[in-house]
């Protein structure tokens, strides 16, 4: 289903979740021929008057016009009392294509305005895919009629394949608790696996929950979560100008109001959000372009919680560290590189390095336990965890990323044609 | 001559170049098996009595044992009224080696300094290679000897050959100018493949040349070179924790002192110096770990140089421009993207983007002039310019770097066996 048929990730989940139904909220895709042939690529979602926002986007400063819409109209508020709408295509960023840029904004999320009898401020696009091409706004305009009368409260897993570009696998996730007086369940997808790296977001993310919570504090359980999970993940270091996350609660549950995230409820509503949302971070590593290894890089013992993100990054990021393991080599010399040129606080003869259960280098030097054969034989596992000890202080980082291996050079030495 | 075998980049100049004998320093190269076989792997360095020295090496704070060795030694002064002397092995790095790492120096330098001759206080050292294994600093120690009665003016080249590690050819540069009384010389050696990225450094260089000048001015002349030179190149991003740079000034040209940097004879020498220092860093990328292109990546228009580096530093190390370039591909899309994402000051619609003399892009969309075919034509090409101006000041920087290729996995994916 990935671009030019890549094969599926190895990474990939066995199947595609079942996702519960989230009441006030519809889904339907259909196939405009933005870019692709022979593929959905166009999805419009539907949700129901008396919802409530909330939204994260990238900070780069080149971002797309459909993320600067979308940053305007939420700033505004996140009640959406006669309901709201998101159109999302792929295929093509719209970013970096000037005042049209905007036009093609105001053009679709104006169709979708129309069709579906919501304001206009209230509908909420994105497009991915090439940057700087201009967007064939008519191609998704034309097809919104039929998506308008084609919604399903059914249709996420068609929407989670609409929105791929090079992912290999659609993306969805989902959690249910109980809640005061019922039950609560939160459901999101999500595509992304290219351009991935924090400050929000690196991908696509639209997450929907049945819970009763005002605008104010669903963006607050959303900011709380966003470091240890979107913001914790990262591909190449690069970040896209069109990421966005959406957050849509429809209060169709039967549950009291969420008044608060430090009372039972609230805190359950949020431990849930940021269940989905890791889960969800997760599969975009998963899908990392080219990714044959899904690796948690988990540091602690640093001097402040900003050095571990500082170790931990850098670790994550370094193309040294990355083909090392693509290449199942236990190379330890390039977790202490990685950390030396980090920036963060450290000490040689303080460090720790584990590779899962394995110490393989402490107190300035490789264990005595060290064993290669033991070590080369943990790099053949698909998941592995890198375990720096800073042994300085309390600050702790975990985050998540994957190899770079040749599949990565194949994907985007030749993205464009 | 590189591990395994590895082709000759195809980046590389057609031969090594003739470097003019420099009075009073002298190279002798041998064998001593430290990892790689069938090959030399240790160099000898005698620097003349009345030498004066400065250094420049990594910012990492995992750096090894031979590097701050070689700054506390510095740190008594660059005077060397009795000599000084360079041991430099490949094959393995002595870093992250506990205590050991420094008996190991202790040993080698020591070693160094009674077949010389010299204080043990003016032996440097350098090793190269692997990190976390111990250096078997005695198959070192053994050779000295014989290298000690093979000192030749006429060694560089042989020199630059021993140090190599994944380099695929020697590196050498020279710059010769009239100077009050007649010619000034420097001549330099380096190596240097992957694991590129300033702060300073990132790579072994040994300069020499027999002009007449005292260690402070040596040192001051150096560090001005160093941000358009060796911290103006970045390959892959990650930093080694073992490199250095030694700069030797032997005073035995006809010359009169060298007293100012600011008098012609001063900025006579200061621009020779920093004239080897480019080349040797070109050399290092054009050598760049799978290399197939040579990239100049020049901002103007920032807001200052600090905007300037981080965006030009973006695009330089961006995993999504580097793959487009191995693949040939004109994606100026992912220009944007870095500049979005490098944290500088950006306006979209200021930003001007050059692909040699060809404008892809400005005033916030692709220019009415682009051209695929023109700009994939381009694009072929070895050497590549890619220019950006931000159009909101004065702060310009340049930096140079390589494409991003399988190649670089082959060599990294498995260089420890």
């Amino acid at each position: 289903m990935g671009k030019a048929g890549l094969p599926v990730s190895p990474l990939a989940p066995a199947s595609f979740p079942d996702l519960p139904v989230i009441g006030g909220v519809e889904f339907a895709s259909g196939a405009a021929g933005v870019k692709y042939q022979g593929r959905t690529d166009v999805t419009l979602i539907r949700i129901a008057p008396g919802s409530t926002l909330a939204g994260a986007f990238t900070k780069s400063s080149t971002r797309a016009a459909c993320v600067l819409d979308n940053q305007a109209k939420l700033a505004e508020g996140g009640e959406a009392p006669e309901g709201a709408a998101i159109i999302v295509n792929s295929g093509n960023a719209n970013a970096f294509t000037g005042a049209r840029g905007q036009e093609s904004v105001d053009a679709v999320t104006g169709a979708v305005a129309e069709a579906m009898g919501v304001p206009a401020g209230r509908v909420f696009s994105s497009s991915t895919g090439v940057i700087g091409e201009p967007l064939p706004h008519d191609r998704i305009v034309s097809v919104i009629g039929d998506l308008a009368s084609a919604l399903d409260q059914n249709g996420a897993a068609d929407a989670a394949r609409a929105i791929m570009t090079t992912d290999t696998f659609p993306k969805g996730a989902s959690a249910t608790f109980d809640g005061n007086g019922g039950q609560i369940r939160v459901t999101g997808i999500a595509k992304g696996s290219g351009m991935i790296a924090p400050d929000m977001a690196t991908m696509l993310v639209y997450i929907f929950t049945d819970a009763k919570i005002s605008a104010p504090l669903l963006q607050q359980a959303l900011d709380e979560a966003l470091p240890s999970t979107f913001n914790a993940i990262t591909v190449d270091s690069d970040t896209s100008t069109s990421d966005a996350l959406i957050l849509a609660a429809t209060g169709r549950s039967d549950t009291a109001e969420i008044t608060s995230l430090n009372d039972a409820d609230g805190r359950a509503f949020a431990l849930a959000l940021a269940e989905v949302m890791r889960e969800l971070a997760h599969l975009v590593v998963r899908d990392g372009e080219g990714a044959t290894k899904f690796v948690e890089v988990r540091v602690t013992g640093a001097m402040d919680e900003g050095d571990a993100t500082k170790v931990a990054m850098a670790i994550a990021n370094s193309p040294l560290v990355k083909t090392a393991i693509a290449g199942e080599d236990a190379n330890w010399g390039r977790i202490v590189m990685a950390v030396g040129k980090s920036g963060a606080v450290a000490d040689r003869d303080m460090l720790t390095i584990r590779f899962g259960h394995l110490v393989l280098a402490q107190h300035g030097w490789r264990s005595p336990d060290y064993d290669e054969a033991q070590a080369s034989a943990y790099m053949k596992n698909a998941e592995l965890l890198i375990a720096v000890d800073l042994g300085l202080g309390q600050g702790a980082r975990t985050v998540w990323t994957c190899d770079l291996t040749h599949g990565y050079i194949d994907i985007n030495a030749d993205y464009r044609s």
